[in-house]
């Protein structure tokens, strides 16, 4: 990343439209990640390798994966609930795996069915998986720790056990640790208390990224408070896609062109091409036309005139 | 502020309603001030000393002005654009005067048809009709310094005619200077910079707060780069009441709801009561059925179970 400060990880294929109340074609699909990666995207979880019963959108997975491989450069995320979806992601060549495990044992058995110890070992079967083919051939394998700073199952959840679970995560032989704030429950204090307190035991080149939501309107100020602290990889939905079921008008993810803005403002370099990635969401408009966008810099427009035309020049 | 760590000024009641397309009753301001004081609020800025033929919806200053001294504890702000203004906000007993000046020229002259040095001699007038009052009736004259990081009708703001413009009006006589981004262009970075090279000029006991809008959606953001470098008051307004005229849909001042959830989130006592504060929100409902409400905390409520129960306690 020499020529870029922040890696932003678009997960609104896969995040957004797993929430998304109708299904967007495949052709759609391929349009949105073109449009997004010729937008300077770097990385984009394009899928999750779910069974088709439970989420029929992403029944084309596979063909969506082998599509974004052929974009040049682009990193191609995908997750993965369990073995036998890794197992189908490694061979559509996914270049990341991200395996979802909950801090809290409830949400952990809502979203996968099994505790979180069980999800360890399903994990430590996966990673066994990557080291069975070939080098160049393997894919990198997140776990991605969700309900990190809260559960609207089980409420608090120990950051004790956050931790715990990380260094587990990495015996288990994950590449990195992501951390999500699923339920939108973190404050920037938090961010730093909890990533710092993981960091310190499973070390800076084991950390993954944050996964924030915006259910409560701080998803930026929490963006803000782990880049104070080092983190440089963020993951972002276009639009804000997927909402959040019990919040009408909330977004879920952070909106990606908004972080993109924050961060471009502040003289960080994300490699996107602002005014190109706002209009990404006109795919979204017409493949989805029944949900709602989110975001405030595509509502409001880049500045006129502009504080700072160095940083303009770059974003437009 | 032994019992608080944040000093929330709500300035609903001037900046929200001053953009109000409808007039609320002098009842219903009553109301609403009465119910902020009540949920904990310890400032409130209740009117603007303008003159009600370019704002008829202020025509009842004095009267709020008098009914806000009765509240008890209550530090009563109120907004004066000129002499004129301050002189009878002054005669209605306020605690504070804040006299915008912008940065920007032009939006000084569109704002109150003068130049920043014509602003800077009529705020050395009011400071000394403040210093003409007996010990104890002097209220505290705020230069409040806006479009500081960028303007709608100007583009770029220099960080050095900021800085200048401060150190004019310390010369002049404020008690202090408030700084403000009244076109939302603000950006972590750029608060953190503007408010240090300000700081460094003036020292700590003259630097006000800062006036944050949320048009780009940084509100937070912006805040948490401030506190980070040790402001401790913040201007907020219910609802975000007022919004922005040139962006339908994007806040105008930071929501107070939402920065209260904030700061209480990361263990700062701001001494109000959230759960009150959301319910004052009715006032707006039914006094300005037309105006569009915003906030993220009043929709998705507090947090179910809840992740820190101590604070939570302190919340509800």
């Amino acid at each position: 990343m020499t020529d870029i400060d922040i890696l932003i990880s678009e997960v609104g294929p896969r995040d957004g439209l797993q929430m998304a109340k109708s299904i967007m074609s495949t052709a759609d699909k391929k349009r949105w990640i073109t449009d997004a990666h010729a937008a300077g995207l770097r990385e984009i979880e394009v899928c999750s390798f779910v069974p088709p019963k439970l989420v029929p959108g992403m029944a084309d997975a596979d063909e969506i994966t082998r599509f974004s491989k052929t974009l040049p450069g682009l990193h191609v995320a995908v997750l993965a609930p369990n073995y036998r979806g890794a197992e189908a992601a490694m061979a559509a060549g996914a270049d990341k795996i991200t395996v979802p495990i909950s801090v809290s044992a409830p949400h952990n058995r809502a979203n996968v069915n099994r505790t979180p110890e069980e999800s360890i070992v399903e994990i430590a079967r996966i990673c066994a998986l990557r080291d069975s083919l070939p080098e160049g051939q393997r894919p990198a394998i997140e776990g991605g720790l969700s309900t990190v700073w809260g559960c609207t199952i089980a409420g608090p959840v120990a950051q004790d056990e956050v931790v715990r679970l990380s260094v587990a995560l990495v015996e288990a032989g994950v590449d990195e640790v992501g951390l999500a704030d699923t339920t939108g429950m973190a404050d920037p204090a938090g961010i730093r208390r909890v990533f710092k307190a993981v960091r310190a035991e499973i070390g800076d080149d084991k950390l993954g990224g944050a996964h924030l939501h915006n259910t409560r309107g701080l998803g930026l100020a929490n963006v803000l408070a782990a880049l104070d602290i080092g983190i440089t990889t963020f993951d972002g939905s276009l639009a804000g896609l997927g909402g959040c079921p019990f919040a009408p008008g909330a977004s879920g993810n952070i909106v990606t062109e908004d972080l993109v803005y924050m961060l471009e403002e502040m003289g960080l370099r994300t490699g996107i091409d602002l005014e190109k990635l706002i209009a990404v969401r006109k795919v979204l408009e017409s493949g989805l036309p029944d949900e709602p966008l989110y975001g405030f810099i595509a509502q409001v427009g880049l500045q006129k005139g502009g504080k700072r035309p160095d940083r303009l020049a770059v974003a437009s």
